[in-house]
């Protein structure tokens, strides 16, 4: 039998992380998990590069303090304006949630036009646009973006299926379609749970979860890596999972259920900012 | 000539403050003000209440620092569930938005049953029900409170007037229609931008704006105390603001239009979480 070797720290500024958590454990069963929410800071989205560098590394040291095998940054927003930071501070590797969700975009694409949705502050840093431009060897390509911000706080209401969320999701897309786009890039760990809204207003568009490619994209590192836990036959009752809050939001049972489809018992809250 | 006296300072979670700031340059315009914005932690309204009495408090020694004559909490989240640790701290008076909109509702309500509307904290905290059934000597008094989340986000993503912020306020405040209120308190430094989409749902019910309200009532309290600045003959050519903030967020400039109806040209970003 191997040694165990230590654990997966993945962190967003709230619960949307938990979305991703869900596709890592779909693709990496056998592994343990170290959740971390910084819940009392969130949203990030909004906020100024500078902050959200100085929280993304104040979460990162949490985590190392936590002794991880690989640090996963949920949160797009990080990922977009502060993972030069975040791989600084980290002597483990880092997985930002950009580049697998670029690569599978270019992959997917067939006629080259790729639309990306996300936070103001994701759109705003170009993170995804440039990523894109720059793997591509096809001069034609052409990268839509568009800063969604009411989308978060629709899915954290339950507005999953609302016809207020139908009106938002038209207002925010419909722009797409006369774009002709036939790739989106859900860049915002909310997104994939509007995945059925999203679909309604562009039904031939090819929605790429950035979680799922993540995972994927860790799958391959760490077993590369020789760092992945060893197989069992029998997969455990419920997954390995420790959770860490910076603040315990009023309605985050119900939001953890919504994004991972199991309940949610035992969280730590944790203080980041005396530090 | 008398002596000048001091500043009124305004604190609020974020930039919604800034509704409460317009009305007292309406009914205070010879004051001079000092306004901050904890845009770096907003919003509060999803957080527990530990966690705001520690950002409260925070923002109020900030003000103190800066020598105030008054303390107006802005942010409803703060004067619902953290009023009195800002008055714990604070040597100068404290001005919150409950009292003075509560006593204003008692006064407006025929039929006595009452609607108080506001933040997830807000109404978990019962602040509004419990102060309006305490002062009320009427037992037939009905109070029927609801929380809003969405209102805040649809506000700063400026769907004053959309047709989704019509559906999601239909979904809020339709059971008004059947409680039979007479009365609403708008208990979030936003709702009052929402007034037309409100009054279409609700064309009867009269509208607490608690902003306004808080107003009036330092007006009476400084004069009381013989605080209030002297009268002049002509009024400034703008009002006498300083602004700070914890955080530039992307899209403030907007925001501050929309909310004070004047451009905010100088802002000063301060840290409080290092302290």
């Amino acid at each position: 039998m191997k040694e165990e070797k230590s654990k997966i720290g993945i962190f967003d500024s709230g619960v949307g992380g938990l979305s991703v958590l869900k596709q890592f454990i779909k693709y990496l069963p056998f592994e343990s998990y170290i959740y971390l929410g910084d819940t009392a800071r969130v949203p990030y989205g909004n906020k100024s590069s500078e902050t959200i560098k100085k929280y993304a590394k104040e979460c990162t040291e949490f985590l190392l303090s936590k002794n991880v095998k690989l640090i996963v940054v949920a949160c797009h927003t990080v990922s977009s304006v502060a993972l030069e930071e975040v791989e600084k501070v980290s002597a483990v590797p880092v997985v930002g949630m950009i580049r697998p969700a670029t690569k599978s975009a270019l992959i997917a694409s067939r006629n080259k036009r790729i639309g990306v949705i996300g936070t103001r502050a994701t759109i705003a840093s170009n993170a995804y646009q440039d990523y894109i431009t720059q793997n591509s060897y096809n001069s034609e390509l052409r990268v839509f973006a568009k800063p969604c911000p009411l989308f978060v706080p629709l899915v954290e209401e339950g507005f999953i299926n609302h016809s207020a969320t139908k009106l938002v999701a038209n207002e925010y897309l419909s722009d797409f379609l006369e774009m002709n786009i036939d790739t989106l890039i859900l860049g915002c760990t909310h997104y994939p749970l509007l995945t059925k809204v999203i679909k309604e207003i562009l039904p031939d568009v090819e929605l790429i979860d950035a979680g799922e490619q993540a995972a994927i994209f860790s799958l391959r590192l760490l077993a590369e890596n020789k760092l992945l836990q060893e197989e069992k036959d029998n997969f455990l009752p419920s997954p390995n999972v420790e959770f860490y809050l910076t603040d315990m939001p009023m309605n985050f049972k119900e939001i953890a259920k919504t994004f991972l489809g199991f309940e949610v018992d035992k969280i730590e809250i944790v203080n980041l900012s005396g530090k």
